[in-house]
C-alpha cells in the first residue's frame, strides 16, 4: 500500500477557463507505478476549481463557463471583499477544489466522454494542481 | 488492505431525476467483504452526477431538481454546444460526479436523513454507476 | 495502514454561516498519528455542507452565502417540501457534503489561503462533522 504524492503546475491564459489536464493526471499516475488504487486531483487555489465533463467538444466547456458567468456575477453591489473576485471564490466552492478518480489496471476508469478539468475563475494565472496516488 | 472496484446499473425515466441508490451501494458493499473503510460513487457520465440529500421526504428532491432547472436555462442564446444539453453538462460539473462515504463496522456512516442520489439532467437514459470500496 | 473515524460537534449561530473548522480537522487529524494519507471531512447533515475557501479575509465568506442566497430564493411558489429549507437542501447538494485533503508528513496540504469550512444553510443549529482519517 503506497500513498505517492505529486503536482504540476497549470498556466491559464484567460480569465475564465477549462484546462483539460487529464494526460497530465495519467502521467502522474504512470509514474507512480500504483496500478489499482485512486488518484485525488486537488486544487490549492481559492478561485479555481477541478471538474470533470465532457472533453470530446470544446463547446461544452464554453457553455458550462458561460452559465457559470451568467449566474454568478462579477459585480453586486452587495460584495463586501475588495479584491473584486468573489464570483471565482463562488464558482470555486460551487464546482469543487478536488475529484477523486478510480486506477484500475494501470488506467483512469473514466468515463468515454470525460476528461479531468483544471478550471480557472481569476486568470491568466499561474497555477499549481496537487495529486495524491494511493494504491498497490 | 483490499480495493474492489463494482458498478451496477441504473435506468432513468425522466428527463431530470434523482434516485435513490443508498441500497445497491450498501449491497455492494456488503459483497465486498470491506467492514471499514470507504466507498466511492462515480458517476461515468457528463450529463449526470452522485449527490447526498434527503431521503426520508420525496419533495425534496423535488424541490432541488426544480431549482437547477430554474438556475440553469435548458436554452440560451450563447449557446455553442449543438447537442442541446449544455443544461446537463452545466449541472453535472455544479452537483459533482462522486461522493465518498465512510464504512464503519460493515455500516455506510450516512446521516439519518442522507440518501446517496444518482441525478440524471439529460434523461431518460440507461446508466451505469461505478464504485470503489477501499479498506478492511 | 490505518482507518480513524472521529466527529466532533459543530454550533451554528446564524442562518447561513460558513465556519472555519480546519484546527480540528487539524487536531483530529494530529491526534490519529497518522501522518501520510487523506482525511475526509464529511457533513451528515442535508441543510448543511463542507467546502475549502479562503480563510484570510472574512469578506470571501460574506460574499459567498450572498451570491448563493441570491442564487436560490428561500421562497418560490413551486417548491412542494413542507418544511420551508429547500433552498437549504439544494444549497447543500450544490456545495457538496465532504472535502478530502492530503496529509503530507503531519501536516494538511492545503493552499495558503484554504481553510476548511461547514457550511450552514438552515441553522442556527448543533452539527456534527464526521471525519475518517486514512493512513500511515
Amino acid at each position: 500500500m503506497k500513498f505517492v504524492t505529486d503536482s504540476f503546475p497549470v498556466s491559464t491564459n484567460a480569465h475564465n477557463q477549462m484546462l483539460d489536464i487529464s494526460d497530465k493526471v495519467r502521467n502522474a499516475v504512470e509514474k507512480s507505478g500504483i496500478s489499482n488504487g485512486s488518484v485525488l486531483v486537488f486544487c490549492p487555489h481559492t478561485t479555481a476549481a477541478i471538474t470533470i465533463n465532457e472533453n470530446a467538444d470544446p463547446d461544452v466547456t464554453h457553455d458550462v463557463l458561460l452559465t457559470l458567468s451568467s449566474l454568478i456575477p462579477h459585480n453586486n453591489a452587495g460584495y463586501q471583499h475588495s479584491e473584486g473576485n468573489s464570483d471565482a471564490h463562488t464558482k470555486s466552492s460551487l464546482v469543487g477544489c478536488s475529484e477523486t478518480v478510480i486506477i484500475k489496471d494501470n488506467r483512469l476508469q473514466l468515463g468515454t466522454w470525460q476528461g479531468i478539468y483544471f478550471c480557472e475563475f481569476d486568470g491568466p494565472r499561474k497555477r499549481t494542481v496537487n495529486l495524491q496516488i494511493t494504491g498497490l
